[in-house]
């Protein structure tokens, strides 16, 4: 028998998914899966790893042992706020589908709005064969509200098909080739974006960030003469009556909503049905469970063999 | 007065847009707008210069002294059908602008199919919240048929988004960093392609050549098991009622049109509310009317300081 420590496993994900990317995935070990129903009385002390996606409530007084948990997304925001959470080690999990996919997503959002993909569509349902004036991507500068690895990479993409790109984050991380701005120069940021695209961690200074009193201060000098807001980062970011009612009254043109304030989408939100709005079901990066758990074996490994974790989270921060 | 040549003007675009890149154009020489009602009966002899897209069926009959005939896009089918056509230089439209509208268009087609855009709209039309399995942009082989200036820059953004890319041309062109396939290698080329983009030329090699029969040898091997189909080039070349039996069997998953047998597009047709089928107006790569006049100036210009024109038609292969 191993004496390597159990990894416990707490995903609110598809759970068929999970069962065929756990097989084989850390063969030294024993999995426990919280979410099968063999293991909801299981003793978890002594336990060093948990691998956690919206884990339930009692998690943490139950394994009072972890040394290292690490999160199943980008996110943290869903563990940082649990009861409990021991002073150890948290590690985020990044990875380049995680991040190819957030750009996949976010590129393909620019371009529906850029192209007037909604405009077409309702020309198309009159049967109505008509060209629109049409702006290039180079007329349009892009910023990116949340510029680490997975805005940097939406960046790149977006400047290789033209559009102009700037960065902001709380600290002006700073960028090679882009230009960037920090928490005083927010307004400046604002003021020259014609696409708003927000890949902000969930944090109390992040929380509401994307209301009516920031989107009033987006460009209207753009080739469309108002702003479009497209978030792929946390629903607890935006405030969600405000981005119906800037819609609706012309502050913004349009929105592409990949979370959400609660997820599922509630059947009564409006979203569902305005029309200049396009929405996924938090699906823009979707994790690829198989890549996690390499992950999450790769730094396991690190760890046992003497090197550090990576991608840890700063808790001060809250990212 | 000046002595240089007027310049004449026969484009069957949008008039309004056509009169405002005219203003300051051609500052040194006459410009002559046959759609304009006062030049109907106007003496074209002794002119050197057409600038044309579907020209009057006279057109050539009337201007028998040209010395260079521009297009006004890229595609050249248009004149090359026409009766009368002199035997002089035919410069084809190519510009920036209209190469990276085209590839903004291309590159949202193949996003749009690989993130299951339609899928979601169905889901979102039902109010369900639900995940669907995601392939990444490397999973699948984009293959361009018509690998010149246009297709090698889609190509070059489609692969910075992480997609596959091969191109195919009938003389098996060849481009830096890409496999390309030739006429002998068509097969092989449509049996790794998992969506495939048409931009090439009008000609009568290329008349109909999306057709069930080349459908059918598209891949299925890629993870959505049925290939895609995204013509961004010409009408002519696609056989309709093969598209619309294509996608209703399964034949292709989805498709993408900007161009059609029959333009504008009936009322009657299929594409107007074929779910599986995006569809745009001809406006993929809309010519910026005032960068055409650019150009031609610019190879007026290079002529009459007797430098060798650009972008010149190769006649005997119609493109």
């Amino acid at each position: 028998m191993s004496t390597k420590s159990p990894v416990i496993i707490d995903l609110k994900f598809d759970q068929e998914e999970v069962a065929a990317a756990l097989k084989g995935a850390f063969p030294e070990r024993e999995v426990i899966n919280l979410l099968h129903p063999a293991n909801r009385n299981r003793d978890l002390s002594g336990i060093d790893y948990a691998v956690v996606w919206r884990p339930s409530a009692d998690l943490f007084s139950r394994a009072k042992d972890l040394k290292v948990v690490f999160s199943g997304g980008a996110g943290v925001d869903h563990v940082l706020t649990l009861p409990g959470l021991p002073d150890v080690p948290l590690v985020r999990f990044v990875d380049d589908t995680l991040t190819t996919r957030m750009s996949e997503w976010i590129v393909m959002q620019c371009l529906m709005h850029l192209r007037q993909h909604q405009a077409y569509e309702a020309l198309r349902q009159k049967r109505i064969w008509r060209e629109l004036p049409q702006p290039e991507a180079k007329d349009i500068t892009v910023g990116i509200m949340g510029f680490g690895v997975l805005g940097q990479d939406s960046a790149q993409k977006l400047r290789a098909l033209g559009f102009n790109v700037i960065g902001w984050s709380k600290s002006g991380r700073k960028a090679e080739d882009f230009e960037t701005y920090d928490e005083k120069g927010l307004d400046a940021f604002l003021g020259r974006t014609d696409f708003l695209v927000g890949l902000l961690p969930l944090t109390p200074d992040t929380r509401d960030i994307y209301n009516t009193g920031l989107f009033t201060r987006l460009s209207r000098k753009g080739p469309f003469g108002a702003p479009v807001f497209i978030n792929g980062g946390r629903g607890g970011s935006q405030v969600e009556a405000d981005i119906v009612a800037s819609v609706n009254d012309g502050t913004l043109r349009g929105a592409s909503l990949d979370v959400f304030q609660q997820e599922p989408l509630p059947l009564e939100s409006p979203f569902w049905s305005m029309d200049k709005v396009f929405m996924t079901p938090h699906a823009a990066a979707a994790s690829d469970v198989a890549a996690l758990f390499r992950h999450v074996a790769h730094q396991i490994g690190r760890l046992e063999s003497g090197k550090p974790l990576e991608h840890l989270v700063d808790r001060s921060a809250g990212y």
